[in-house]
């Protein structure tokens, strides 16, 4: 819990994620103008409460906003992946281009962190909102497995392959089966919006793209399915050696 | 449509699906209340209407009682499996023990239809209801795929085994890895509920019970997750060859 403007400015300076804020119906002040601003920018949600509330949230001096901290930390990515590197694993991160349903997002983290993924790499805007439906779409999961975001996804890909990592797009536009393809490697899977797949931009800066054939008359797979087959495919790779 | 007490009493002792019945609003006969009942037990949405919708919907004496039948038709997994030998097919058949979530379902739905998996096979009782829900998840994959109604799924499980399918559960509790296990003769898939997994009967029927690897802190993947990698794991062993 945060109380007082400044501190909560602060926290959202400092990267920490806000879950939601309760401010003092009918306040006014350039600090309160600030955090509203603040707010709005990182989709915060807000509720405007009277003062008997917030006092019965806190005894402290709370300036007319208390705030709760997400449950969830999100990480770096560029520390995460030496990090990874050191402790002697290989890396497998599953980047996510705008997926948007809140169920699939939770389901896709579920079977990450069962599968033995290391993190989710979100762009800050255009993901699913992490909500309390999200956390309790994936069993929990969320709290689990590492959470990064990306304020520039083509920069962080950038990173990602500087740092040894194959990124490999999913698509059914590919021609290349995903269970011909060596990925015991580091690797980022790349996995696109359930319209349109993943962003022609990532997909030029992907060192493959690889597709989950389908033999029916479906043309494509909901993301957490194809997500969860890829995911077997490269634990399966990685297990038989 | 149906119109008239009696066709749609026939319907439903003739197996038919019906999707939805519009009724006389105060009609009172013995054969009304027949109809009443048959949807009671079959679970159809009744509507009681106006005469002038029913007159609307049909020019024929409709006797208080106008019917749709269902996109979908149920077909006999007996006269299915001795059909796909003939075609020279290997049967896949993905049998579903208590999936009621209509996402899940629908989402089971699609990826089967994508994969190649010929028909799902349901217990009447306990399964999730074909809704217009669930058809919406599947992207209209129901639609394509045979859906199958076991009575007494015991039986239909025997009635597939002698039939020279193998009856694999996929069950956390195995030991048995799925990716180690030879999926390339006529199978059957038994995935169990979300809650706790293929009921002990069927599983003491199955020929081999699976597990998927799970290398996280997760106890379990969602179940059309689960049935996503069985599918994917037995179309890559069938076109591998």
């Amino acid at each position: 819990m945060i109380f007082g403007t400044r501190p909560l400015i602060e926290a959202y300076r400092a990267g920490k994620e806000i879950e939601k804020i309760f401010l003092l119906r009918g306040g006014r002040s350039p600090q309160l103008s600030e955090v509203i601003q603040l707010a709005h920018r990182h989709g915060t949600p807000l509720q405007y409460v009277p003062n008997e509330k917030l006092n019965r949230l806190t005894r402290k001096n709370h300036q007319g906003v208390v705030a709760f901290m997400s449950q969830l930390s999100y990480q770096l990515i560029e520390q995460l992946i030496p990090m990874l590197y050191e402790r002697g694993e290989t890396p497998l991160i599953l980047v996510l281009d705008r997926v948007t349903d809140v169920r699939n997002f939770g389901a896709i983290a579920r079977t990450a962190e069962a599968m033995g993924v290391h993190a989710l790499l979100l762009p800050t805007r255009g993901s699913a909102t992490i909500s309390a439906d999200a956390v309790k779409t994936s069993a929990g999961a969320l709290n689990r497995i590492a959470v990064c975001r990306a304020e520039k996804l083509k920069d962080t890909l950038t990173f990602l392959k500087e740092s040894g990592l194959q990124i490999v797009a999913i698509s059914e536009k590919s021609d290349r089966n995903i269970w011909n393809s060596e990925l015991k490697g580091p690797v980022a899977l790349l996995l696109g919006s359930e319209e349109d797949g993943v962003s022609s931009a990532y997909l030029k800066l992907a060192d493959m793209s690889l597709r989950i054939p389908l033999v029916g008359e479906t043309e494509s797979l909901n993301v957490s399915v194809a997500a969860g087959m890829a995911c077997y495919e490269v634990l399966k790779q990685r297990t038989q050696g």
